[in-house]
């Protein structure tokens, strides 16, 4: 087996390989004067390639050299499996508005026509559109691994999902932290009054709250949940989220919310924040894919 | 049939929706704040669909948006020939140094599995990498077209080829001129001193020398057979080719180098040139496919 790290590998190509026990590659990628991408693999001898590529910003890049190395390692019949740490266009899973084209679907059948045989991603906003994708696929939660690089920052925690769809990585994260965890209940009037509560109860007061989603994007969400979490009493707020998009004055956003610490995943890079490395988790789900 | 333009077009949905008498959509392309590209068709009654979409600059972007929008169109069991007035990537057809992947034959195979039925493009740098592409494949020529747009600016024309691999458009260009062509020979002796010579003589003095080929990027071909047809005596220097992509300050080298005037053609955007519209030959290509 080798692993292939990408441009976009963010290091977890080399933690990956070490845990494998594999030889390490790299891609090399350069771009022409008039703004085509060039791919170059390394010298490879084995049939089995790991190839490590997040598909963050940016995407269309990101892709392309993911797909032009698929496509060469297809052309020599090797066994491909892919890992997209941080997947592109997950968000885009359904139209939603007339003619929307969902894009996640083309995404996956672009990466399957490329040879790719097995997929890896952590946390993919949602699941379910991984199903159309005829080859191996396996979903790695880093959820555990993520609350395992909190906790020893945290005294008295309490987790709170900012919404009941986070609890995929929320409640993993509560077990870990020995905690209690809620979520927020959003509520809006027929005049347009948005109120907001605890579904499951629970008291913020002296706890160090950890706001856990799979995602920070513009970071509204985690903005409005940190308000709350101080209203209604909490010591200490902070953001625990497996992928830092961070886009749009995020960080700004949210330490102006009081957000004390931000923790995420090396899916994507980000240096304002305490980052724990995945590699164990999709090490886990690289082996499982080649022993099937 | 209907026309679907994308956001890389060019005015060239326009004129074919026109020529072919068909129906005009277009392709509506936003960007998320992370920089995901989000599709959008219009209203479509058709089953039959000819996207048209460039692919020069940003070709990535431009590729996805051509993707998503075939894809979409598949998820409809619609027949979709794709218009490509510029090929991305058909200039990496080989793999030039050990390793390098060889894009167009990605891209190509991208293209065929968003649903693509049919492939239209004008003058690929080369054509052997379209036999690849399982689908109808019809090849534009506009060399007939450009020189027509050039006739009338050139009293005593005569074709210069900078190479011999531009023989497929100078050669029916001067057909269209009505007058002589030849190419540029060039030769490296041992102590690497380039000479070059006219591999049809003929003779420049007191000419409308007009070099032609398939596309100016850097410019510096051009450049170079600019500088010998003055050196052979021409009256006036013309560079006429089918894609502008015009990279890395072509413009101004070209004009340093005394290129009087330049044609082009929409397949790429480019305003500082002679615009020549393709969209008759490419009407002429898209009716082939239907009829076939």
């Amino acid at each position: 087996m080798m692993v292939l790290g990408g441009t976009a590998s963010n290091g977890l190509d080399i933690s990956l390989a070490r845990i494998l026990n594999a030889d390490l590659g790299k891609i090399e990628t350069t771009k022409f004067p008039d703004g085509e991408i060039k791919v170059r693999l390394p010298e490879i001898d084995d049939n089995s390639i790991v190839i490590v590529q997040s598909t963050h910003y940016p995407q269309e890049k990101n892709l392309f050299e993911l797909m032009f190395t698929a496509y060469a390692l297809k052309e020599r019949n090797a066994n491909v499996c892919a890992v997209l740490p941080y997947l592109a266009y997950a968000r885009q899973n359904k139209s939603f508005a007339p003619g929307e084209a969902v894009s996640i679907n083309a995404v996956l059948n672009m990466l399957e026509a490329a040879g790719i045989n097995a997929l890896v991603t952590v946390n993919p906003h949602k699941s379910e559109p991984l199903d159309l994708f005829k080859g191996k696929v396996c979903i790695v939660n880093s959820a555990h691994t993520l609350a395992q690089g909190v906790k020893a920052h945290l005294k008295n925690p309490f987790v709170l999902a900012p919404d009941s769809s986070a609890l995929s990585v929320a409640k993993p994260a509560a077990e870990v932290l020995g905690c209690e965890y809620t979520y927020i209940d959003k509520h809006r009037d027929a005049y347009g009054n948005v109120t907001m509560q605890k579904a499951h109860g629970g008291n913020f007061k002296g706890k160090d709250v950890v706001i856990v989603d799979d995602m920070i994007a513009a970071g509204s969400t985690i903005e409005l949940a940190t308000r709350f979490a101080y209203t209604e009493g909490a010591a200490s707020v902070s953001a625990a989220c497996i992928h830092l998009v961070m886009v749009n004055n995020a960080y700004q956003r949210l330490k102006n919310a009081g957000v004390d610490k931000i923790f995420g995943t090396n899916t994507i890079p980000f240096d304002k924040a305490e980052i724990i490395d995945v590699a164990e988790d999709v090490a886990k789900c690289v082996s499982s894919v080649y022993k099937e």
